[in-house]
């Protein structure tokens, strides 16, 4: 099914599941200045230390022997060490179809969707405050496409209250997709009660549950030096259910950060390592991601920028970062454009090629993304799938055999001829290149024929087919069942508190 | 001047006009199997031969060895590996204006605009057949920017005739630029009389052309396995006067080359490695660039596609190619886009990206490109510029003394405050970051306060801007007085045919 959403020509299967990254890592920094930066977090951690509101949280740090002081916590060089000793390098995310699983680790390239919007936009609806409709349909888009490997909450549904928006979320998410799922750490029970319909939709055992990491969550810490109370409840529950976060500071450069790429990304690594430190501690080898998520400012306007070159010089740094610690990380394409127009598409491209560069296992917000991240657009999102649709291609090298070379072809079609009909070209005319998504490559006239139309406006038919054609996974219907009672009685007595 | 097209703030300076490419070149084949496609190569030009048109080509290469049977030319992998050996691996690309000289050298990057389009395109007059006015305005345009490094015909004068176009072409690019320049191989009497103008505009002596090149071009073979009469000739003219022809097969899989990679590949290596023969055997040490603008078509269409799949990976393998013999090389990225839309943004960015992965010393077609080449769009001229922008930011490597690890920032700011008033912001804020052209990163509300324009929309009030504040070098008017008379009096004798 999700296949066909390539217009794949028969016989044409590409794995865009399952991709590697295609290029060396690339750096910005030298290796000593990389050493050197870590050397300065790791003093940023022990001498400035960090505020963490959650007193639990403080506990379980100064029994590990951080020293702290009413609210600041001092990591020592020697606690994070022994972090960085526990933590995993790799583990996998685990998904109602198994064939959507992923390996989560350095080398290995997954793509998730712009997430976390307060609105949604598309050209035939405007721009709105999400709602459970949109959240619904932005995860059709989701799973309708291999190439999105995790699935996100594009859309924040509005319309739910609080208390019960997760019950929603997660019913959505395991009924209608099959895909590595996404968990708000929004309070504990909502947490728990999350990871309990998880495992009730899907039939896990314990043992089953044991197995991966079936729900991830993003970490923001509050920059610079802070980590808020459900911040640290996330990090402390994910990390005892064996369940993925994702330590995400977002530093801006100039704003919540030190004005240069260097100083920012000190800061971004000290909280970092303060996030993977404080899972450590709750649980020793629990699965956690280093993440980089910084940015600069605009300097006339003070918003954040995506796609500029700071931007994709903190991503190669982070990605220089994480490998100095040997972890997988998560970074962010993304786009500060208001419309789906060239500075979204060059913003987003850019940042896609970032994240290359910079080797990261996981790239957030790679299709739809919009106004920094304050919407989430149908007619962007399409085209970014062929951004991304672009990159999963060249995560396979071409066809190398001594066939390929086509000798014989060259030696057959004659000066100035052409080598449409030769046998070597028919052979593999239907399965040779990649069939567009949304680009159009007729020519001028026959476009104007046709209308004129963008590739904006031509993402709008494709995503309403999408959303038209779309079928749930053969398991929803049994989740659902399984899901219902306990949802209604959870709705019931009044939900979950997304804070406590 | 054009610095400030930049909108740079007071005191920031960045050097767009040298710059070097920032990541290592990657690979898409092994170096096993990329020696393997450069002996192809070989075996098809001793075996299967080019057809050369020009007789006076045909006895050149006889002389120096090649077997010639009738109009068909076959190089033995001797005379190749010899033109090899003579063939320089860099030289400097001379401008009017030194500041503008640049090393052509593998590790060097170039671009150039987009280039040889029959019509051109804005929001404002629509699009129409290329004109004077146009060919004028589009070389202001490439000149008002520093990351523009070369010169290149966007627009074709389609009102001037044929037979005096040249003298068009190259009193507006002596008189209103300065930097390198381009000359279209369309006969002899057009190579000499350009070659003429610019010696004669620049009051070059004899040594001072003998300096470097002043001019390039770039030679098309007529894919498979030929080269016409005006190429042959052009190869051997910029030979003789040491300018640089840029040997470039148009290779699209599946239509005029194999629909493999590896095998558009092989032809295009071979093609390209007879013109640079051509080239040496002509005069032995003559500038000759290697070049690859290999794509595939449009399965439905038949059309030429850029920044796809496969076009990437034939500009990394043109890369290894081109390493393989250690030949500087020029790529191209380019869009088949008919709007400056998403897709004309994607396909132009994948494509420098790809440039930029094969390491290619000159991309031509950077800016500007629509239609695969049928229309030059000012709009996307103006977008693209600020992708090149981008890229030219990203080869200098972030600031990294210990200052700019901001250890100091980092510990007086309290956790969750912010930096904008730290002294080590202050000290930088002005000059940090790329300030923006064309992208918008204002908040969607003030955005749409401002008219909800698009980045297409905005770049239509920057080149109109562009081309109100241009203002021609200060050698122009010397230049144009120098060239008057000359042009008159070879206008009155009615010019030169365009081919002999």
């Amino acid at each position: 099914m999700a296949r066909d959403r390539t217009k794949g020509r028969k016989g044409r299967v590409v794995d865009y599941v399952r991709l590697t990254h295609p290029f060396d890592p690339q750096r910005v920094f030298s290796d000593d200045y990389i050493a050197a930066m870590h050397e300065a977090a790791l003093g940023v951690l022990a001498r400035d230390g960090m505020k963490v509101l959650l007193p639990e949280a403080r506990d379980l740090l100064a029994r590990a022997g951080a020293r702290v002081v009413d609210d600041m916590v001092h990591f020592g060089a020697d606690l994070v060490a022994e972090a960085l000793r526990t933590a995993p390098r790799h583990w996998v995310l685990r998904a109602a179809n198994p064939e959507r699983q992923r390996l989560y680790a350095p080398g290995q390239l997954l793509f998730s969707p712009g997430s976390g919007c307060p609105n949604a936009t598309d050209a035939v609806r405007g721009r709105r405050p999400g709602s459970l409709r949109d959240f619904t349909e932005t995860l059709a888009l989701q799973q309708s496409f291999d190439v999105i490997h995790m699935l996100g909450p594009s859309a924040e549904p509005q319309d739910v209250p609080p208390a019960l928006r997760h019950y929603a979320m997660m019913q959505a998410q395991l009924t209608r997709a099959d895909k590595p799922m996404f968990v708000y750490a929004r309070g504990r029970a909502q947490v728990a009660e999350s990871f309990e319909m998880i495992r009730l939709a899907l039939n896990l055992s314990e043992a089953d549950w044991a197995t991966g990491v079936w729900a991830s969550t993003v970490i923001n810490t509050n920059s610079p030096r802070q980590i808020d109370v459900p911040m640290a409840q996330g990090i402390i529950d994910f990390a005892r259910a064996g369940q993925m976060s994702i330590i995400t500071p977002f530093c801006l450069a100039g704003a919540m950060a030190p004005v240069t790429v260097a100083g920012a990304l000190v800061l971004q690594h000290a909280e970092a390592l303060a996030g993977i430190t404080l899972a450590q501690v709750a649980r020793p080898g629990a699965p956690v991601s280093y993440g980089g998520f910084s940015s600069n400012v605009d300097m006339k306007s003070g918003a954040p920028a995506f796609g500029t070159p700071a931007h994709l010089q903190m991503q190669i740094g982070s990605g220089q970062l994480a490998r100095h610690i040997g972890m997988p990380w998560r970074s962010a394409s993304g786009a500060a454009s208001n419309s789906a127009d060239m500075q979204a598409a060059q913003e987003t491209v850019m940042s896609l090629w970032g994240a290359l560069m910079a080797q990261a296992t996981l790239v957030i917000h790679a299709a739809g993304w919009l106004e920094g991240g304050l919407s989430f657009g149908y007619e962007k999102f399409v085209n970014d799938v062929e951004a991304l649709q672009t990159l999963a291609e060249i995560c396979a090298p071409p066809p190398a055999t001594p066939d390929d070379l086509a000798l014989e072809a060259i030696a057959d079609v004659a000066p100035g001829g052409h080598f449409f009909a030769t046998a070597h070209t028919m052979a593999r005319y239907d399965t040779a290149f990649y069939p567009p998504l949304v680009a159009d490559l007729t020519n001028f006239g026959t476009w104007t024929e046709a209308g004129s139309q963008s590739s904006t406006t031509r993402a709008t038919a494709i995503w309403q087919r999408v959303l038209a054609e779309f079928q749930p996974p053969p398991h929803g219907a049994e989740a659902a069942d399984r899901l219902a009672s306990y949802i209604a009685a959870r709705t019931a007595a009044g939900g979950a508190a997304p804070v406590d």
